[in-house]
């Protein structure tokens, strides 16, 4: 499995939806009803059902680890098996890795573009109902600090967070009215949302109602930057000098760094986020690129489609650095042997069936802050490029 | 519920995601996992979990039907509750409308560059495991003929079709042994996929194994407009006339009308379906527009935040016909008046917390082929433009 190229002009891709791969592969039989309708509708023949019905992956997977980056032609995964065996995993793993790997990937770029500043995942709502899910936990590897969708938090433990609704404040008789509520409900800890009406009136009201110790406030429409530096002048003079502001409004990498010198404590990111901000899926693809023939030999095989053709051979990985300790090359090579120096890329998931590569989700996510900061610095340029690193053949 | 503008300079959108909202809804509880979570977490107080544990939405749900059109600030979906019931909805309605409406958008574009050729859907790997499945039906509504998705064939009843895959072809010791392996399992109505080695060559095979009245063959790559004349000359000279020509490859709209003059018979679409397109969210929104005072009024509501405001009061919409008997305009009133002569385009769903407006899939379906048929004509050019039909506030 890999990437013919990065789409979007992206310098690296980031791996995700490894270990949700792994959480479906243990569940990922056919059922009675599965069978019934495959057999009604005369999908597969009976020998083929019999198969099914018994169906449970004995091969092997290996991978790169959840949170690490890759390059164009990166053999992100690598799958062993009988052919039959292998084929039925190939919608699945395909489906899960080139969206969360996708999102996980625009993510990256907008962490990266936040600086420090933490970023809250709001995108639920503009993408399918259990995409969602996914979205926030790629989100989370690839350094967003928490998500207002509360089934991850519940599935998978990505911290949850969230601020108020216009709705919320509409609701009520005033703003004021809707203020107090929230505050008598949450604490003076909370954020507030204050641009339902007028923003000054609101950070007044605010101010007034929860104290200085107000926890921030949210801005939602409006040139943010602006509006940004208005809210703090008038906070600090309130003498909320803690309170934090907190903008959204169809944020981007692009519009994320365009706010580094506003004065703005965290963002919330939606619609981009889980859209993967103009690629929304990965381009990975997922190919035969070995057989064993009659004789029990491994051999290669390679399609020859005109502009599409596949490279044949088991595939090894490995990363080489350069004196400063970067990376500096991403080495595939069919020959088993390691470049010197060379960190191999990947690592066992699934031994003769059995799961051995799952970790904790915060492994994924360590690990893609560890691995991001040994790219070469022009790799976070958020402008169209080039792969941040070549990939070479040996 | 609506779209403040139809993204990506479309002319109309299409409404999908309608019988999957009623779905959901039926299943909509909190259970004791859920609540655990929310407890353990500290998320709502124990008022709130004796609520949400009590859940079921006793409200009213009116909508404009699956498969109709609808154009800027049509309200597509007007949700009537108490605001802790019906606030509860949004985030699952949005999430089910912005993709499937998103993927019938862009999916009924393809049907019309089609003409009445057949479009299988097989985007299930570009895209979330769940998500794949919403799409293919999402798709079906909007014209496609089939998926190759098996699940959305038995959820929801959606034809299934498939062809072959390289990996098929690369397994045999030749391209002539997978042809044979083929036939001899599916028979001569079987599509033989012809492009992994040399398509001439594998189209001579293939007719010589099957026989003239192979079903079909199938081009991935390459120039698609000249391998299909070329195909289609040598079937021919091979006295195999009936046998159909597919063609896939990262087709779009765009790819599908310029292939028009091709011999072709069908298309396969992937990737362009599944992430709509370049559009693969429908920027729909959810907001409060009337509450009720506590002197039991219902008074219009909105908020005025910076060039995102909304319009308040209660919506119905109708839709006027020119003498031609094709769409003129799209009325959006609060006055609960309708104009003379306009369609009605809101219907119930959901009465009371009873579901009344669930109906077969196949009823959206032709309701879309029916209603895109009374489009102006200048709707159906696939270059950005202003919304094929003025929105109206009476």
């Amino acid at each position: 499995m890999f990437a013919r190229h990065l789409p979007g002009g992206r310098r690296y891709g980031v791996v995700a939806g490894t270990g949700r791969v792994l959480d479906e592969l243990q569940h990922f039989r056919f059922g009675e009803e599965e069978l019934t309708f495959l057999r009604e509708h005369n999908v597969v023949d009976e020998p083929t059902l019999a198969f099914l019905g018994d169906y449970r992956f004995s091969g092997s997977l290996y991978g790169y680890r959840e949170g690490d980056l890759y390059f164009p032609a990166s053999p992100i995964m690598v799958v062993e098996g009988t052919f039959a065996e292998a084929v039925l995993l190939e919608t699945m793993i395909l489906s899960i890795l080139n969206h969360d790997c996708a999102i996980a990937s625009a993510a990256s770029r907008m962490t990266n573009a936040a600086g420090g500043r933490p970023i809250i995942e709001m995108g639920s709502r503009r993408t399918h109902e259990r995409a969602a899910v996914a979205a926030a936990r790629a989100a989370y590897i690839a350094g967003f600090s928490s998500t207002s969708n509360l089934m991850a938090g519940r599935e998978f433990g990505v911290p949850t967070a969230g601020t108020a609704a216009h709705a919320f404040t509409l609701l009520h008789d005033s703003e004021r009215d809707a203020f107090q509520a929230q505050i008598a409900s949450l604490g003076e800890s909370t954020t507030l949302l204050v641009d339902t009406y007028d923003v000054a009136e609101a950070v007044r009201t605010a101010v007034e109602l929860a104290g200085p110790k107000l926890g921030a406030v949210r801005i939602d429409s409006g040139d943010l930057a602006a509006a940004a530096q208005e809210v703090r002048e008038q906070l600090d003079a309130l003498g909320a000098f803690n309170t934090r502001i907190l903008v959204t409004s169809d944020l981007d990498e692009y519009a994320i760094a365009a706010l580094a010198a506003a004065p703005v404590d965290g963002y919330g990111v939606g619609t981009s986020l889980v859209t993967g901000s103009g690629v929304p899926t990965a381009a990975l693809v997922y190919k035969l690129v070995a057989r064993e023939t009659a004789s029990g030999k491994l051999e290669a095989v390679a399609k020859r489609s005109v502009g599409k053709p596949s490279r044949g051979g088991r595939k090894q990985a490995f990363r080489l650095l350069d004196d400063q300790g970067r990376f500096e090359t991403e080495v595939v090579t069919t020959s088993g042997v390691a470049p010197e120096g060379g960190l191999p890329l990947l690592h066992e998931l699934v031994v003769d069936g059995e799961i051995v590569g799952a970790e904790p989700l915060i492994a994924a996510r360590d690990r893609h802050r560890e691995t991001v900061a040994l790219l070469p610095q022009d790799a976070l340029h958020l402008g169209r490029g080039y792969a941040a690193i070549p990939t070479e053949f040996a």
